[in-house]
């Protein structure tokens, strides 16, 4: 390890919130995302998601946008951050069946985006196993991870192997 | 669907904290599993975590425990409860490379520690992701998913696909 | 004031939160209700709220079912308790205009559910207010009020005046 | 409508924090007012609010404030911000009788204010409520609206009826 | 160390929320108390604490009750609790001088109320210090300790050097 | 008291979140000290505080960074912040024993650094005392100051006496 150590411990080891002060204020944005697999049953289920039957996927872009926001109070080295967009969007895909959940973040600041962009997929799809768990109890969550970054030092990085 | 309704509608469609009054309160235990796929460069930076280096997986496990007791905070419709334990384990496979973060989650109400053992586990990886982005940004979450249950009305349950 | 004194104080006039260790643990419910009169141009455009349009009562009653499940975060000096229920039920008023929302808590414990119920009630209104303040900047939020509640040594409150 | 669309949701309806990022940061201003119907008898018992009597109004102006502070954690949609001031005033009326709160807020943003003061206000106001429970179950919140507003695209909002 | 191990980590040196599932709800209080020191000067700013001339130690107090009720969300390993009365008293020592404060805390639990009471009287300390650091900035905060506690396993504890 | 008055508080005497509007956004840096006293024993035990023995100190760093981050929900009148760094070291002094912590928080902003400081020193300790209270109910925390600062309109602060 030469020039790639972990930037969240100092010299000795000790974890720390890395020190941004001399860096630029830019516009970053990232986009995490994620999947849920669930049974075709609860699939159906969620699908009928309307004002009537219960708005599963409603609920979650909730909880994805305001977990977001608490970043910080949840990871414990992210930085204190304002914030300019969250948002969150599903895709049903009916074949396997699964749902993918997206989380878009843009924001000014010296660092972020991407843990905020991967903590709001990831309560997003936290919430949907909540909401179907009565349903279906082999739900799995996976295939989190970061889509596509830009702004700060290390520029753009979009995901080669998706 | 008949006996398998959604529980966080009622039967208008909306969204509730589901109605657990007439429970009686038993011991409830919940573990959780997940895991992080890491490239095995960043494993090795882990591995080093000692005093000296860094510890990647001792800060993971406190901010898995943190959020654990935050559920309530983080998933919309959770109850907020009191905990009797929360601990977190990891697991380094060496050869795929990974590493498996285990929640188990410990309590006495009307409902609970499924989730608690879920936001827990989730929130570990997100940490290791957190401290590891410099090194790696391929990382992947996934296999997010209840491993074992007791307690409560609808008795053990223990996953059967692993 | 012989026995009508404040709760909230001690002999010196310190602010506390009330002793209530000799009470027993009993189940309480509480109803809150308030309202938000809006324009008439507004009301449409809330009534509009399909998957389609974008649903502000849900967003408000996710908001009031988690603001609820805060009340001893926002409100100084009541105490952390478990819920066993949290609700949220709106009416739409069309010839004033206005929405109603009501908050139903229930919980067991040995004080509690009337400053939940209140404070649901209140963060789901804020939150219509917020989703449509682009529109219509009249709004007003009022008539706040405790609607019934029972349990605990106060027993059975029904409101006289509505 | 037209030019008249919620802000707070995407194209397809689904419920979105703004995006704000082409926005400039400019100098807001937002004042909100609300108010406590009360008893007579529940405003004396105020109105002696001393060291010794215990001083409800004190109480109730630091919960304001610090609700303020937290909008973005209890309003799903409001981004979080960083402040420049919020205060909180309190009005007797005696005649009626009923206590009006007034809270305001200054910060640098791209947005806020205006949830921020309404929050604020609010948090105050059931804050009495809690600390006068005891004595009179029948007050009465309510008369909760914007009423000043500088800054930002919209420019000057003075309410016209009071 | 034999039978005074650390009990906050398991076998293999872990950081655990220890478990609590065996041990029975009792009801245990503590009091701890602590102090700051101050100049005369700014002594006396404070004893002028009225509703005209602000009120350090009642802003004071409400800081520490609300910072006892959540001291789980602070210290990593405690237990999230209810509880049964939280209240904070302050005591001028004029010849030094100094304030001290002092937290009691009363619950029903398995576990608790000795880090809610540490953690209620230092957040008063800290907010005493903010409202009057710009009169002072020598000051110094101290002796914070447990003071008395009773119930659970270990009994009856009585501070022996004051 | 001419021109040292408190800054917390408004004509009137209540409390109020002071008005930084128009202050300067500037760097701003802020070192607070404070230290926990504990037996030999106890001080040998943490002294083990490696992968194996369990590490007190590495816990104890992550909650006084967590808490700094979170100052102003702890602390009633202080303003919400973002962050540049926030660290926590530890000294270990034998003789006496004791540990002594120190927490350095950095960030550009009209106001702050200072109370982040001392939140974070003391949140550290008390997760100090936490983890050892098995182990020795006799420590005392104390010794908690400002220890240096610079940026903001008063400039640079360094502690005359130790």
């Amino acid at each position: 390890m030469t020039n790639k150590d972990f930037t969240h411990f100092d010299a000795g080891g000790n974890a720390i919130m890395v020190d941004v002060s001399a860096k630029e204020v830019t516009t970053r944005t990232a986009v995490a995302k994620g999947e849920i697999t669930i049974s075709g049953e609860t699939l159906q289920a969620i699908r009928g998601g309307t004002a009537k039957k219960g708005d599963v996927l409603g609920v979650a872009r909730i909880a994805g946008i305001m977990a977001a926001k608490r970043t910080a109070d949840i990871i414990p080295l992210c930085h204190p951050l304002t914030f300019d967009k969250v948002s969150i969007d599903f895709t049903i895909i009916e074949d396997e069946p699964r749902i993918e959940a997206l989380c878009s973040v843009k924001l000014s600041g010296k660092t972020g985006a991407e843990m905020e962009a991967l903590t709001g997929v990831t309560a997003a799809l936290l919430t949907i196993y909540d909401m179907c768990k009565a349903l279906d109890r082999a739900m799995l969550i996976g295939n989190i991870r970061l889509w596509e970054k830009t702004g700060g030092k290390s520029g753009h990085f979009k995901r080669a192997v998706l």
